[in-house]
């Protein structure tokens, strides 16, 4: 087959070659997961990810819902996003690649990064990051990392799908700076740093139109403004209109339906309703992205299960959060005798519901790796409760009982898996209250309590936060997460994840509640730019843990940070000391924030950050660059990227609530000039540099004029300064607020209609 | 001049005989206040309201800014709405009516019934509640009795005018919901309860559209749906495009601005861009209106200025908000010592600044009054600060020895005029801070200590409610306030005002923080519908003084309720016996619910109230009527006000957060039948009467095929039913949220686009 697609042929010669129905035959898919074979263009495999391969027997397609072939099941990107560490999801983004390669898979459909908006969401196991940073940073790690191994990424779900309610229809209806800021500032980085072969359109609408046909979302932003020359796919399901979705910008409609959606293509064509070099450009992208795949392909390709096995499990152990670790609970000493209590431990929930679910190679539990390193005799194990929560009474009195024969409890909680999956939301963050009845007697029997999470999103922890000595959240681990457990709880490897996501006391706290999954086809983004920590900190709410949080058995100090700026951004230095006994790693995280900005904005924003390991004792600057780009707000007038000028307060820390140091830079704006026209207001006029000289003094009479108001007789009050009872102060304000064109109609006038206008065009002439 | 506008011809008959000219020359002002002489049509004047005549020497007119004639203040909205007594607020109307009568004013600018959606609005002193049934029924007792004089009421600001930061430009962005639940709501019950001679549109845009060309607005809504007959007219410079603001339903425009829009008038339908009717309709609405302002004329009224005071002085004694009363120390005996503490004693604030401002016919100050009540012997007088905030050190000083000496510490506490005015806003809701310094040091001198406020918007009481023993929230309280604060002071009124607004904790707390007053142009409405006690339930947020509260010095106690249902709404019946010993008089409110709602809903609205006074130890059964429209949300599928069926509970109060009974009742919905179609998704599908059994069957077994995937080999974990790791349930609601149009399509589909088409096609058709 491969011979006869010449790599030297360039796609748009093939697609000349081809007949109008060949065309449209390529835009859309031959089967659940294959392109269609055209002419001399041979069929690719796209398969779902993001966290391993799940690869259909393709005899048994039907819904794509039956068993893939087995694959190596990676945390899933709940966790591997807290290990905020670019260089490990780059070797998981190769892995994923050495076994996509190895299945004949060309598109591994991944990684997913849309943007946490609340903790409901079904699918937020799926996703990295309440913060568009860290989730532009790391989704370019994994789209690296993967297509380094000639296998293409698939950037999704774009964009603004950040609920499974409805998820096929909502319009996601959202304010231009939230848009770009936070929900497609992400996928903005990873287009512009890595081009992924292909970017996945999402199911939902935006604004009112359907992603699929969304013009301004697949054309204007993607291509025209990012410079995106990859191929556009539909969510599996996502196209209503081909025809509008075609001309929109989206390449290639998944599954197959048929020949119903060729035809229709065929048919706009005919009629005239739809350019033929439109459906040329689709298709010429679906024969480049087949070329690429098939340039990357390799019969003999195969990959080691057991070195992916100890990748997922190194993956796993670096997306370990150390929530809390009071008295020095944790690590446990090997000598301990051990309760491990929690049907988790046992059956490990490590991956989530939907399309990213892996037929795994193995899995291992935290109950077997626990007693390979304290041994099974000083293991004791006691389910405690059901996954389903039935039949809780018997087993929590037993669990009870092991915990208080035993030094240390080890108490695994988690979410069943029926409440976190895609295709739909959850109701609340609240653990099972079984599990939460069985933490309180498990510490009243025995203050050496430590609660091990499970869970694709954030859960409510604010019950026992300050009761349980030592709390870890492990999140979804994969496969080889019962090991990276052990690892952490025994110190072999010293936790460094950090939470992409804030934990906040309840849901009633949270950015988006009231405003979510909305109603009838709508869901307001009401918090507008105020997302995760950007919402708690400005609303300066209590939260359990904040974003960035997380500790580590070894401590850091920070010394003093310096900071330069020069045309590509910022750049801070700060030394890091290893104050503890242990090695271990540090985040170091960089917020900004302009205070007297002129547009609203977080108190702080993540900019940048930096895992930096240091051995016991060592000492290291460590350099966080910020791109100016980042810097810069999305401005509605102009409709562009702005850098503000001013002094930034550029904050170092160990969390978005542990600001260790802050410093501030003057940046260099960016030029904008925003026209004066008849609804510019006064105070807009008069700040102009050519206008303000030339009107100043008629308003200034103007406004003495309306102060000379002021009366003086007997019953004058302080207020009743003029007939307004309004100070020169407040006059200035209110006549600063009217637009010029309206003030110079009312009677008194300085000056007239006319004689603005003048004014207005020689305020806008070019400069010499 | 009458005499040449026969009462007798038709309005349309006058218009009929007017040039282009003429008719243009009508829909726009003579002069600041007046509209124009025209052929046999005479000029009426319209003055500033709410609260009192606002008529400017015509002289003098320049901007409208200088002194106007003397007229009675009667209290702001702020201070008349915490009366909640419609009864009130209808013989405030009348003796509007009166002086404007008496001025020769055809159209009183008021009242104003915008909602608080944010403290900071610096004109919230003018309006009435966060709440629309609150303005909507007080709003409407204004219309009623001012009208009843034969003068014109002039509703506003029509619409979503909620700040005065870039009020002339801003777009305030609303969704449908808020809009018409929260934001409309008030308006439409006045114009159907009351049909306001006329109604001012407002300065700012509604979602993209300037109010004064909003033809959905300014007719769509105004005039097709709520049956409004009267006159549109701007605000003073609300207009920009005067042919698109006629076409859209503006028919006055004001003030005069030269004839230019007249001539723009003429050009256009000259031009044929506007259509000569739409004049004539506009033309004949300005006849109409000074018919009516002629029919109500009287050139030898008059008023008595006295009674008016008094009056005033009622309404004032009545809108004061007794906030907290611990131990008894209000009403303060005569005989006591008395401190009086603060210049606002002496120099009252009473009202705000900007157009409402009124010339008082006298002001009488607390501290002359209480010097009445007590004797001037044993009252002494000290300033404590000033109200600018200079000098502050001295005076306080002065004052800490005059509360030591004293029985009681009477402490007037304010915002200075400078803060609170039409045409800019707070910046936030802080007392000054030599204030809250000055409670301190008076507290730790004198325990017996009252603060008595004077605030036009909510202020931050959290510095001292827990610690000042009795606080009167006296709000801006017109002319008389001062022995109005006195009648209450010492008893001789039993305070009955309730909050028409919640007193937060922080404005962090608030509802809009974040989201105002906007920038670049556009304010974005991100709570939705929830504004006011709605958004604090919702979040459960703590709140210093919650919506409706209000105490009193006698108690009040609530027998059972009963609720009944009729096609007109709700009653609820409940015995309310005055348990104190004196006589006094309750807010009884009555919030409804609808657990488990099919929308979005805030946790209780407020419904329905009745104000009952009560004699010492009188038991009275008190009916509270709930309108059945009143329950409708809007809904947006359909685009229509519909009553949701179900078991609403319904709770009466003496606050939103003091809660004295809750019932249930049932009620009926409203018919609404959304239609099927591709979009619809399978549950929706599955649920309707018709379609549901046709399909039921078909994705029944589909369902099962889907669940049959399920593997059994040796590595399953409890999770891995099915290649998607999802149970029956999940699945069942993954496969419910897909369109059907789209399930259809996948390979597999139980049957196909056709048959679906068929099927829609007969679920739709009317049914036998």
């Amino acid at each position: 087959m491969t011979e006869t697609l010449s790599h030297a042929a360039s796609a748009a010669d093939i697609v000349d070659g081809l007949t109008l129905e060949q065309k449209a035959a390529l835009t859309s898919g031959a089967s659940f997961w294959r392109t269609k074979q055209v002419g001399p263009v041979p069929s690719i495999m796209l398969t779902d990810g993001p966290h391993g391969v799940r690869k259909q027997d393709e005899s048994a397609d039907h819904l794509g819902i039956n068993d893939s072939v087995k694959a190596t099941c990676f945390p899933p990107a709940v966790a591997l996003g807290s290990s905020f560490d670019p260089e490990l999801l780059e070797r998981v983004g190769v892995a994923l690649g050495e076994e996509a390669r190895a299945e004949g898979v060309g598109v591994l459909l991944g990684p997913g990064i849309n943007i946490k908006r609340s903790p409901l969401c079904g699918r937020n196991f799926e996703y990295l990051s309440e913060d568009p940073i860290v989730s532009g940073v790391l989704g370019s790690a994994l789209v690296r990392g993967l297509q380094s191994q000639g296998v293409g990424a698939s950037l999704k779900h774009y964009a603004a799908n950040n609920q499974e309610d409805d998820r096929m229809r909502v319009s996601a209806d959202i304010d231009p700076r939230p848009l770009r800021e936070i929900y497609l500032r992400g996928f903005q980085r990873v287009v512009e740093d890595e081009q992924p072969w292909t970017v996945m359109c999402s199911y939902n609408r935006v604004n009112g139109i359907p992603a699929s046909e969304h013009h301004w979302l697949l054309t204007e932003v993607l291509r025209d403004d990012w410079g995106f020359d990859g191929l556009v796919v539909s969510d599996w399901g996502a196209v209503t209109n081909r025809v509008n979705a075609l001309a929109a910008g989206l390449d290639l409609e998944m599954p197959a339906n048929d020949g119903r959606s060729d035809a229709q293509l065929v048919a706009a064509v005919r009629a005239g309703e739809l350019d033929e070099s439109v459906l040329d450009t689709g298709a010429t992208r679906v024969v480049s992205l087949v070329q690429r795949a098939l340039a990357g392909a390799d019969a003999d390709a195969s990959y080691d299960r057991d070195a992916h096995h100890g990748l997922a499990r190194e993956a796993a152990a670096a997306s370990i959060v150390l929530l809390r670790n009071e008295g020095g609970v944790l690590p446990l000493a090997p000598e301990a005798s051990v309760a491990v209590i929690g049907e988790f431990a046992r059956t490990p929930r490590f991956q989530g519901g939907g399309s990213s679910h892996i037929n795994p190679t193995r899995v291992d539990s935290a109950l077997e790796a626990i007693r390979e390193v304290a041994g099974a005799g000083a293991v004791a194990f006691a389910p405690g409760f059901t996954i389903d929560g039935s039949d809780a009474a018997g087993l929590a009195d037993e669990a009870v009982a092991a915990a208080s024969a035993a030094d240390v409890a080890v108490l695994f909680l988690g979410l069943p898996a029926s409440l976190e999956s895609e295709g739909y939301d959850r109701r609340d963050i609240e653990l099972p209250v079984e599990q939460l009845e069985l933490v309180d007697r498990v510490l009243a029997v025995n203050p050496n309590t430590v609660v091990v999470l499970s869970n694709g999103g954030v859960v409510r922890l604010a019950p026992f936060a300050e009761r349980v000595p030592a709390i870890l959240e492990t999140w979804l681990l994969g496969q080889a997460g019962g090991g990276a457990v052990a690892d952490v709880l025994y110190g072999a490897v010293n936790p460094a994840g950090r939470l992409t996501e804030t934990v906040p006391v309840r849901l009633q706290d949270t950015p988006a509640w009231g405003n979510f999954p909305g109603e009838h086809g709508h869901v307001r983004y009401g918090e507008g730019l105020l997302v995760g920590y950007r919402w708690y900190d400005a609303r300066e709410l209590d939260v359990t843990y904040p974003f960035g949080h997380g500790l580590s058995y070894t401590t850091f100090e920070y010394g003093d940070a310096v900071v330069s700026s020069d045309d590509d951004g910022l750049a801070l230095r700060v030394p890091v000391t290893n104050t503890g006994e242990r090695d271990g790693a540090e985040v170091v995280q960089v917020y900004t924030s302009l205070p007297g900005s002129a547009v609203a904005r977080a108190p702080r924003e993540l900019k940048g950050f930096a895992k930096v390991a240091l051995a016991a004792g060592e000492r290291r600057e460590v350099e966080v660059r910020v791109r100016r780009s980042d810097l810069a707000y999305w401005d509605t007038r102009v409709d562009l990227w702005l850098v503000e000028g001013g002094e930034y307060t550029v904050e170092v820390g160990a969390s978005s609530r542990d600001i260790r140091g802050a410093v501030t830079v003057d940046v260099e704006g960016d030029p904008v000039r925003v026209p004066l026209t008849v609804e510019s207001t006064i105070a807009e006029v008069m700040a102009h540099p050519v206008a303000g000289p030339m009107v100043a003094p008629a308003f200034a009479a103007m406004a003495a004029d309306m102060l000379g108001g002021a009366h003086a007789d007997g019953e004058a009050t302080a207020e009743s300064a003029g007939g307004l009872g309004i100070d020169a102060e407040g006059m200035m304000q209110m006549m600063g607020a009217m637009p010029i064109g309206r003030a110079v109609m009312f009677p008194g006038s300085p000056f007239g209609f006319e004689q603005l206008e003048q004014l207005i065009a020689s305020a806008n002439a070019p400069q010499a």
